[in-house]
């Protein structure tokens, strides 16, 4: 599997109210289910950095939009992705990746279908200086 | 395991944006992972009514506030759950009931995280004067 996958999803109108897919159990970013919980993110405020030592991410945006940064620190490879409804697609990140993320919207919503239940111990921070990244 | 199951979810404070927990695998409403997937509601809108005879459902309303309406056919047994942030709760609906939604906001998101994927050969339909329920 690639380190970081961006997955396109259906979005299904319907008169009543549209229909948004996240993840279905068949799907190659779906490993196990572990946990889902949503995040917050205040306008212009940045989350970061947090690096996952077993946890995928798969992350989604239904309200707001949102600007992730995913640093690879063997290569030194920044990944720029902001999603929202208007760009609304999967992002599947793989463990072992650094990965920030800023609010860019009033209110910015996010989902995170992990495959592990939260573990601090599995999670290493840094500061937002660590990375040379200009927001 | 009860046909309907309300639980409390917890919301953790953040200065950079909350937290708000939806499920782990190890809850008792977890029975495995076959889809997610978001849906909205318009303002005034009832969506319903539908029976799954196969899929659990697990709804939270992370956006808006959303009235859930179940009905039990075999005890003509009536229940009503209003769900938001402010009652930030994860309804979890077994297989063999009715479940019809009304948005009351102008935007409103249900998460459901079901056992299943979508099967349209599980879901029975019916009209919306099929039950008296005054909405």
């Amino acid at each position: 599997m690639e380190k970081i996958i961006l997955t396109p999803l259906k979005i299904i109108s319907h008169p009543l109210g549209d229909l948004y897919h996240i993840l279905k159990s068949h799907e190659e970013s779906f490993i196990k289910f572990g946990e889902a919980y949503f995040s917050t993110i205040e306008k212009g405020a940045i989350k970061g950095w947090k690096k996952h030592l077993k946890m995928t991410l798969n992350l989604v945006v239904p309200q707001g939009k949102v600007r992730f940064v995913i640093v690879d620190e063997n290569t030194k490879q920044f990944n720029e992705v902001i999603l929202s409804l208007e760009n609304y697609q999967r992002l599947t990140v793989s463990p072992g990746l650094w990965v920030a993320f800023q609010g860019l919207e009033k209110n910015n919503l996010i989902l995170n279908i992990a495959d592990l239940a939260h573990d601090p111990a599995e999670v290493i921070r840094a500061e937002l200086d660590h990375f040379p990244y200009s927001w």
